[in-house]
């Protein structure tokens, strides 16, 4: 997927050129696995054109395989991003209807093929979002992941925009989370895809306590008795410009409070997550399977 | 429609950022006509979005008038141009389907509205090539332009690429040309689109001589006797930096050829034949309705 | 008027290239009317040259009339900016003698005909600081525009670094503002102005509180007893990083205090007040003119 | 002089910032000088703020003197330059009146302290086409300088859209000529400035030969005895991207014909006369005084 | 290596920023093999420093591989390219002694490791003339390559500034070309390292004929037998903005001449001789070993 | 010395181009004195290319004296510095071995004639640590303008990355602070150059009060007794983007303390104790020798 943002803090009106990167959540993580030293591939289905060359190669310069990226479909997804600042909140113009994404359907990728010699699978919940292809491939990658003894892990990643194929986000994601080990979301997703919610908790609000998130993963866990891992990222939005970064880490029915990071002068809010779900990949691979020493979070035991 | 170029001569390959203009074949004509001092109206339909909002706040700049746009659909239109250098070609990755004007319908506009007042009406093939809807708007508009009495022009800017929706430009065109007064094309664009070649021409091997344009203009006249004007442009592409610009023009049997300018250091190729429309219509409103004295490629008798 | 500002943080003298954007107090409140959604004509003198032109062509991308701009002069005025950061604050060079609008002269705009259809006529004290010929036609102008019936705004915009043409503010400005309905400042311009200073106020030091302008508004009411209406916007400069926002509101006796906004990560400072009034015109055209309901900042009652 | 100029190609109305360079006629000459290694001082008026600073730091980093530059004044003269392509030429947009320099007047600079140790002066015909002060003191300059036993050089520089003060170039330069030992034209100053034509020329049509600019020379050595050398630089323009560059050196009776450069890709053509005098005064300081080795131009006799 | 670049034509004195790409002789020509579709490595010695891994990155985006490259020594080596101009010449400012490849030492890289399963090793005369420990490296690489039976081939590729070490190209490339399979060179290279001269030909004075290039050729096949295939580029330098290039090709005997292409508005002149080397070698690999059908070169047959 | 970094917040992994800007410690003190509008030279060596040309012009256009810096050595001293943001901190990659300052030797500058009319030497403790030649010169330099009388001031300025050439910053800095009159150091320095640290401070911790500083300086004094002034500035780090600055200021047994500046949103890091250099040697050259005002730091006493 192309990013397409206004240098600086310049408005979509005043922009006469646009920043590009190319990405997105699965992306992100891909290239955060990669930066943390692990091996990692890419798979997506990519348009036959210049711009879907230039995105794999600008995938594959962070040291991310893209053997398995499938060509074909129409066009590459495209996302428009205004960056906030203060009082204003960034804007995000999705343009990723019809993408070769979006087109996808089952069988265009060998799964076998690609989970061979693989030990770990991730996806987001964006993905089953954009069309009922993508969520059929999900369905058709977690299935064959889980049947080859891959972990799979899945950040819930809702995105009120994209869902707008015919199914909610709540009647598809239950499926394809049961095939996973490992679920991660941010505070409001567990809410927003199943109904989830944090005892007096008010997101809209700003109030972004950890504590009650112990019950939103009790409850993920119980729905899904599968689960082995449940992580909450926290984020407080103060600003545009300041954020707070928080989570929580949920094992086997322990429970962990991860330290609050002060963001005070965002650079690039999109992403975050990502990196976040970069680095509990890297350290559960690297330290585990021992899920008693939960290393990313356990800088402070909830009182 | 959002058109995005690698800056300078960057690959698509190389791009960290694009270059942004708003515009196309019609809206070029509507600033050149601007610039000129006419008052003019751009009529489109941009998407309800900061990207459709961007695009007409930036064809508003130039004085045309954006009252009768209408909003809708999807998204905006895009499409990528990589710049050519001498030998190496430009690269245009087109991404307009499902655009707010590929969508668009009869009836979604109010021609009758849009044209109150107006003297003049131009169009071009590029719109009837991207999806039945357009072409069938098309129709609309050419009906009640001419049933109210307005001039009405055409650039026939026969794009290969852009007929994808079932029929082609040869079913499509003849129908739509035979409401206009005025036709334009380029060297190709009469052969492709109606089967009518200038003889001994071989435009791929770059010999763009203008007299055989002469009978071109006269089969044109032929099967389209309603044309008062028919307008050729000529142009020799010795490289993707250097090119030659000429014209013929024939006006009620006479024919006349312009002189023949030498392009040496291209800036940006696309928008050229725009431009020209822009002069020739300046010019016949300027000057016309007397014919006789064409005083745009009446620089040059033939010989 | 044109603004030029180095890059980023850049001094004047690390610049090699300065940012360009042509505005000014009047102009950035209509661009703030028309993005609002209200129909608004800016009027000006701009040069007879291309940057006349392009001024003209940025202030109508923003969907401002600009028909009943007039045109002459010698030269567009021009201020430079540096941006400032944390204790180092901006720098302005005015180099706006002998542009267009400082030589404009009484009759030059016929403000009968700009009128007509107008409901509301909006003015700075940056213009008649400028030079006996702005402060005369702007004598024309609300001398008309009360004659016709139009309600009149008027923000204080007091500079020191203008004033320089031979009269004070305070001996010009009292009879410009016996004509107006509405009048706006800062902190401190009723002080520098008309010599009305809030009570235990000290600016300077950085004490902008909210109450003391009560009697800012009473008196400036008592003296000006046509004024319906009275803001006061009240910054606190944390530093050039960092203000504070607030405002206070006199409508026929009633007094409210609005909520005090944190600016932490300023972009540009330029244009706030100018926003601030786009706002309140918007919301007393948009609610009014029943003044018991002040919309704006009604947010949070006084003790 | 601050020089703003829209990047690359962009015409004035697309520009959203300018690139900057400050110099002018003098100020590159002297540029050109300090780059082959001769000690030179730039001696102009600049006004006291952080522009005059800025401009006065430019020309130092090049090696070239600033101590005798004086301040004071309202402003610092600026011209917009909108760079040309092809068949559109560049245009230019003067902002120079009012200026530090076009206010100065007699007894600002000290000439006899300047010229203390010197043995050069040059000065161009741009300073005296300013305003009275400039032309008023070009004349105390030239006189010192004579008087003080400088050698005296001045290139015509004939700007007709500067020349607006009252007097003309015609009846303004003879004075200030008559102090000088060498002048220097281009292939049209001779005559716009007195006259002065070569015959069967016609440069507007774009035909420069070298033969004919012996009569020229031989006019202006007969109306100004005392001349020892003039050189007149021969540009021919092909478009603006292409210009060919020669030039004719007469000395004390000799008279000699450059080789002509063909300029095929012109990067930035404005100063190509000034660094064709810093070129020729260099030779002139190094080779000289025996004239009778013209250095320069000597690459090829005439027929 | 790193190529930093003053902007556009800037000069060093004037550059306030530097563009940057990493690459050099055998980097180009792996990239261009990659975009021609061959799997290829590149090898080389890179700091262990966050330069080494951009460098690394960069050329890993192209498809590149990078598991050869070793890490280790003290930096990266750097080259400043100060862009021609028409009659200005490109500058370059070697910046590469005490590099990471300059201190490389036989035994750093595993060559036999490195070629297993590869079937082509491409060097060029860069790399021996940086030191004594490039040079062993080099001797240690063909020596091992032409042991396992891979092709060998060598871009001459003289650099005068750069054989610094000790030794001559004319006393280290002999025994290295021994190895080789294929020799590519310019027009001078032979006669710079060897001593070859195509008669008649005076390169300084830009007359690039092909016909006395079958003269070096054949004595190049005659001191180094084992070569079957030697291809020479011809590029004349008619300015900094406008070259002509060609090539002749001999094969066992053979002998071709290529078209002469007009390179008429110049880019980017560096690595032109690679982007022949990658087409040539592509051709070899894809259309040989049957050498009688010399695709790349045989448009026009010599008379 | 060439420093090179991203644009903005960039990693150096995605950037295309480096903002360049010559200086250094020492540099960066002159270029403040010369702001002050002190008379100062800047004394180094630099290579005869372009790179050393560009450095010294970028030195020169701040007024600072450039007659005295030598030329020679193989090439200048280049880092890279990637900015940090919040929680990431900046990133320095050093590539100034081998520079001609890193290879000069005793007795290539002439320090008779540099301090000919000087009444001051500023040098800083990254010099010496560059290489056993800088440090032979620097105690070259320290004893010449000891012996000529010149007052002489050290910025310990310890840098752990450099001191590599075989001796520590304990073994080599005594001896050349035995000929300063004035030493200057962050919270830092003194403990890592002679191993004096502040009672109950923990720098790494972010603990940086004043009061502890006293001891510090008492230390030096009483080790380097000829030592009159002492300043020792207190950065708080809080983040990247976040700094405190203040200082203590030892004065022949007097202590003052700073004010504490809250430094919020940093734009650059690097070169803020030059500057405080900078405006102590300002003050004591314009203020003393009457040490009993010390004008700079005496805001606050302590308590």
């Amino acid at each position: 997927m192309l990013r397409l943002s206004p240098p600086g803090t310049q408005r979509f009106s005043q922009a006469r050129s646009f920043e590009a990167v190319y990405g997105g959540g699965e992306a992100n993580v891909a290239v955060s696995l990669a930066n943390h030293g692990l091996k990692v591939d890419f798979v997506t289905r990519l348009p036959n054109n210049d711009l879907g060359e230039a995105c794999r190669s600008f995938i594959r310069q962070y040291g991310v395989g893209v053997d398995h990226i499938v060509r074909g479909g129409e066009r590459l997804g495209i996302y428009f991003l205004e960056m906030g600042s203060m009082q204003r909140g960034s804007k995000v113009v999705y343009d990723r209807a019809h993408s070769a994404m979006a087109t996808i359907e089952p069988g265009m990728i060998d799964w076998g093929t690609v989970f061979t010699g693989a030990g770990w699978f991730h996806w987001t919940g964006i993905t089953p979002a954009i069309s009922a292809g993508t969520a059929a491939v999900c369905l058709e990658a977690v299935r064959t992941a889980k049947s080859m003894g891959l972990t799979v892990s899945c950040d819930l990643n809702y995105r009120k925009k994209l869902w707008g194929w015919g199914k909610s986000a709540g009647e598809v994601m239950p499926e394809l989370l049961a095939y996973c080990d490992i679920a991660i979301g941010n505070e409001e997703d567990a809410d927003k895809v199943f109904g989830i919610r944090a005892p007096h908790s008010d997101v809209a609000a700003g109030v972004v306590e950890a504590g009650p998130y112990r019950f939103v993963c009790e409850q993920l866990a119980e729905r899904f008795p599968q689960l082995q891992t449940i992580a909450i990222t926290l984020r407080g939005s103060i600003s545009a410009s300041h954020n707070t970064w928080s989570g929580v880490l949920w094992q086997a029915g322990d429970f962990f409070e991860g330290l609050k990071f002060d963001m005070t002068h965002i650079v690039d809010r999109v992403g975050g997550g990502d990196a976040f779900v970069g680095g509990l990949i890297y350290g559960l691979c690297t330290y585990g399977p021992d899920y008693s020493t939960p290393w990313i979070l356990r800088w402070r035991l909830p009182a």
